[in-house]
């Protein structure tokens, strides 16, 4: 029977600490550090030969120095004859250029998908990508795991009367259904339309939403441009109060103050990327992964299927 | 015939800048920049159908960020129909990780060579690789030129009395020769040698260097450590003077205030890596690389052979 070890680097280490703490194994010692140029210096601290390695880092701010600590930790534990090195990654950068969306783009999450199976990686287990099609970009397993039920978890036992599941844009669609499914609640759309060019878009809600508690769900709440504007746009519409959520609370440049200023009761989020803002809004409840990546490991460890994680009680 | 075209991304664009007026021709149109969260954007403002492409990035600090900045271009020219993709890297980052020195080391020389080729660069023009074998880490071709002509040309016009070139380890003696070589000058090799463990090196100097002016040459002046040790120990030895030079200036953490308070007469370095520091030491001097870099782009684009490059006049 080989053995399981898991390690980290620097994007995320608490929630890799409970996450070996929910599988119940000592975290792997390493050192990931930089030279006094910048350079990455990855120094394992014990034998991989043999193991199978699981990596926990999440691509978020910085991402690049995230991205590269993850691509050398791969190099090292490759030449260090690990049998397997399965990367967890809750947060994917990146995966908002997942296509040309204008001529000369690049599709960086493809070309990351490119880089960490070069590296060495032999698995990737991942949570909520932008784009579902970016399980396609790897040529390796991957493991697909959604945020869904741990916030419909939530607010199930928030016990919200009368809610309204929202879909802030057409492609959140399918996300919003699952949420809606798993409450036993409506679901309304917002549908965003420029009546002509230079003119400022409309907000029109499609589904019955008056008097109900909406909840507003989205994959990634970065500059929280979107939940801001949806939930001004949900309240013009005449609901009780907004819940917002999320997976992966990027939160850059002027997120936690507008999450602050807008009318939103609670902002409940998970905690794939941490929270690093010196000053978060009392607004933001953060949900754990940990247990849902720990039995992630364990099933695939034992190569059992995963697709009861998707399920709640 | 088909067209050539120079980019670059945010590392060293005054050199890139160089480097297209020595050619003759603008440069290509793109910008690189961020989104809110950190991660990379890359806009081509031309068509790349079917040209000859040179990118100019050097993989200095931030070192994570160039080389990603690097990658996200290389990977927009190859979807945007580039007919050669070729990366003209001045200094190359990561190359003294280039073994592995202890059990369980990356090779992180390697990792960046896999990631450059699968990123999709066709080829490579590098300068003073730190080990020649990373030219080996490739399987594209690399054209390798080296900074000991643009120096030496430097020190010939200063019409140097009585000169010595120093190698300050045994690793840099074949560069040292070269210098020695070209300026018809003796060789001398600073020898460290740990006597007992725990007790401090001692520098013993090979070869005579009494009343001479000492030229200590090495690839890359990092934190100055070396470079003023060794120039303690040639004062002591009994030199005139010392000047230091090197074809990278990295200059990271103590090293601008060590070189200005060492017994050092003048520190000649290139353009390969910019000086950012707020405040440089009067003793630098630094040589352009340009003309090297847009000769050897020439020659790559038509097709000749490259050797010349490394003979002066
Ligand atoms: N890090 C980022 N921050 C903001 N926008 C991005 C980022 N990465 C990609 N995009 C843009 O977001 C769009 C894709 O988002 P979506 O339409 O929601 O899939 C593309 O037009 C990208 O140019
Ligand atoms: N960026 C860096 N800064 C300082 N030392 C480094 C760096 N990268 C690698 N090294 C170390 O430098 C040594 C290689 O240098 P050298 O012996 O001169 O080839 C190795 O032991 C590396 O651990």
């Amino acid at each position: 029977d080989s053995k399981l070890k898991i390690f980290t680097c620097n994007s995320n280490p608490k929630l890799a600490h409970q996450i070996a703490d929910y599988i119940g194994i000592p975290m792997g010692e390493s050192h990931t550090t930089s030279f006094s140029d910048g350079e990455i210096q990855v120094k394992l601290s014990e034998s991989v030969r043999g193991c199978h390695v699981y990596i926990v880092q999440s691509t978020c701010l910085p991402v690049n120095d995230n991205l590269m600590e993850m691509l050398v930790m791969i190099d090292a534990l490759k030449r260090a004859s690990a049998k397997t090195i399965n990367v967890v990654i809750p947060y994917y950068g990146y995966a908002r250029q997942d296509r040309k969306a204008r001529s000369r783009d690049p599709i960086t999450a493809k070309l990351v998908a490119n880089l960490i199976e070069k590296a060495g990686a032999t698995r990737v287990i991942a949570m909520d990508l932008h784009a579902m099609q970016i399980q396609g970009f790897f040529d390796i397993p991957v493991d697909h795991l959604l945020g869904v039920p741990i916030l419909a978890q939530y607010f199930r036992s928030k016990q919200i009367e009368n809610p309204v599941v929202v879909s802030p844009d057409h492609g959140g669609v399918v996300r919003a259904r699952k949420l809606a499914d798993f409450l036993n609640a409506p679901l309304a759309i917002i549908d965003k339309r420029r009546p002509e060019p230079n003119v400022s878009e409309v907000m029109n809600i499609i589904g019955n939403i008056e008097g109900k508690t909406a909840i507003l769900i989205d994959d990634i709440i970065d500059t929280a441009g979107t939940i801001v504007l949806g939930a001004n746009a949900l309240m013009e519409g005449g609901v009780k109060e907004v819940y917002a959520c999320c997976t992966h609370p990027v939160l850059s440049g002027p997120a936690m103050e507008r999450l602050e200023n807008a009318p939103l009761k609670e902002v409940i989020v998970t905690d794939t990327i941490p929270i690093t803002h010196a000053n978060p809004t009392s607004k933001l409840t953060v949900l754990s992964v940990a247990p849902l990546l720990g039995e992630a490991i364990i099933r695939v460890h034992e190569e059992l299927s995963i697709s009861k994680l998707f399920e709640i009680e």
